[in-house]
């Protein structure tokens, strides 16, 4: 290991030996803690970790050390959103001869207890996060271990050097609350996200941009908040159209928001279009099966999933210094849910 | 290995040893091919796979030569079916501490190429197909590894002796069919699955024991096919309600083709449920989505997955003999999609 003049390590990675050594251990001990193996003491374990963090351990040959597998860490794998990306990963993996292994997580911001261990263990090529986060020091553990992540709709807060693919989410749904300007609606209401879903905050964001270049404004009691659940659509949309003066249109973050409003204006007597219009987002399969057909904004979920795998193994190979913010383009799509109001 | 008096081998299970001694081979020869590895010829894999499949080879010692993973091969990993199958495996399989690999398949009958090397190159502790199947030479190369398989949902032709995990079909349709014979429905049409999928075959046969057990006939042209896709839903329902005499109900075999026929009867007038009522089948979310709420059959997709890998971890550890079907309760979900006919 190379030292500086000061005694200390320089940052150029340091090899297994080195790691070893400097611990005071043997190889095949910081091997299994690389590894994710037991019979190391917490002690040593903490040591060796902190040692592979601060010097940037990086096998010389990555290739034998890892298993063609891609790592899938999921918030709610059964969400329509979450099941078009884990198709079209497998997918492209299946392609690349590529297996998939899939985790769910109960916590979008970190995965459940034992997920880094089993990853460490499999040695995966790469990880995909679909809208779910990890914790830092797990970031730091892929890294020691040359495993690249990367981020697929991401939740939380992102640090900048993760790679990430997203979709142009303000600019879609700018595009949203445009058409409902111009089919001449004024009372518009905005069902958004979860604050920690930077999806989210970018698509209020790009509404109230919308709404404020048309000289509107959002009211305080038009803008409102839940989890991407069916059920927060019909609380939300229950309390809108409750009003004493209810919005004529509402514009969702989520193409199963705009599900839930749909049962909300039918169980409160309000047609859909004529007296209510509904702007989905994501434009799942769902949109298209809706009564009626819902607009929304396309997300292309499975370019965005298939972009996130290539990444990962793109990463992993050295090809590419892929950029760090990948946001692949919405479109609106004119269905049968928006009319103009009726005055 | 033991020899019977005519000089032949007796059917008990060989060894790793026995194999390659029969073989001429080395024992790591044989392990190559058990582990699905390059570098044996074709002519030698041939070999030792048909020696491997005749003499049951089994590792006496199991537990090390398998990793902590099961393997799920999926028909259509996006359909809301799978995607909420896989949720529960995965929650399973977590608790568990076992990883879950999913590949997709464009074939219900059978695994796309590279599918099965994969799985004898990862050495699960256990196969789930999902509304999938495999080849005769592929359940017998997991076999021969002692890799057990069970069907989620099956496809196709079931060979007696393989574990599957299916759900009370044939009960399921005919209580959905007495529901629509008490609400007075005479002209009762019917949309099934594929020919290939037994449950489509035992939910054809269940409605069929209604009508016919209350003297009514289904009319041939009131019985219609195709996939489990949206799309033939509408296509099927369109064919149906353009008839000179449209059914008053109609009676499917899965909740995507019921919104097939929402779509179906808005653009051609019918109103759900005044004027034709419709029930599905599986209660998938979107069921409780549909405007109307959709009548159907509750299929208990967790709890069959759930047991598929419980199952199949079981058989693995030799605990239980795994009766070879098992059939989950299917219960009648009465929303707003059915009424009385119109007179």
């Amino acid at each position: 290991m190379s030292a500086d003049p000061a005694g200390g390590v320089t940052a150029t990675r340091a090899t297994l030996a080195e790691v070893a050594e400097r611990a005071g251990v043997s190889i095949s001990t910081v091997s299994k803690v690389l590894n994710g193996r037991s019979g190391v003491s917490g002690d040593t374990r903490a040591r060796i970790e902190a040692l592979l963090a601060d010097h940037q351990y990086n096998p010389r040959n990555p290739g034998p050390n890892h298993a063609p597998l891609i790592e899938v860490l999921c918030f709610e794998i059964d969400s329509s959103w979450a099941a078009e990306a884990l198709a079209a990963i497998e997918r492209v993996a299946r392609r690349r001869g590529v297996g998939v292994v899939v985790s769910g997580t109960s916590d979008r911001q970190k995965p459940d207890l034992g997920w880094i261990e089993g990853v460490l263990n499999r040695r995966p090529v790469g990880v995909v996060l679909v809208a779910s986060n990890l914790l830092p020091e797990q970031m730091q553990q892929l890294r020691s271990r040359n495993v690249p992540f990367v981020m697929l709709g991401p939740a939380g807060d992102v640090p900048p050097d993760v790679p990430t693919i997203g979709s142009a989410d303000w600019s879609g749904a700018y595009a949203a609350a445009r058409h409902l300007i111009e089919l001449g609606h004024r009372e518009i209401a905005v069902i958004t996200g979860p604050e920690d879903m930077m999806a989210a905050t970018a698509r209020l964001s790009g509404f109230r941009a919308a709404l404020e270049g048309a000289g509107l404004t959002l009211r305080p009691e038009h803008l409102r908040r839940g989890e991407f659940h069916h059920d927060d659509g019909i609380v939300q949309g229950r309390a809108l159209l409750s009003l004493p003066q209810p919005p004529t249109a509402v514009l969702t973050s989520s193409d199963v928001h705009a599900l839930g409003v749909y049962e909300a204006a039918r169980a409160l007597g309000f047609a859909i279009p004529s007296q209510l219009s509904v702007v989905g987002f994501d434009d799942l399969k769902v949109a298209r099966w809706a009564g009626p057909a819902l607009t929304t904004v396309r997300v292309p979920i499975a370019e965005m999933a298939a972009r996130a795998v290539e990444l990962a193994l793109e990463v992993r190979a050295d090809t590419a210094p892929a950029p760090m913010r990948i946001d692949l383009a919405t479109t609106l799509v004119v269905r049968d849910s928006t009319a103009p109001p009726r005055l």
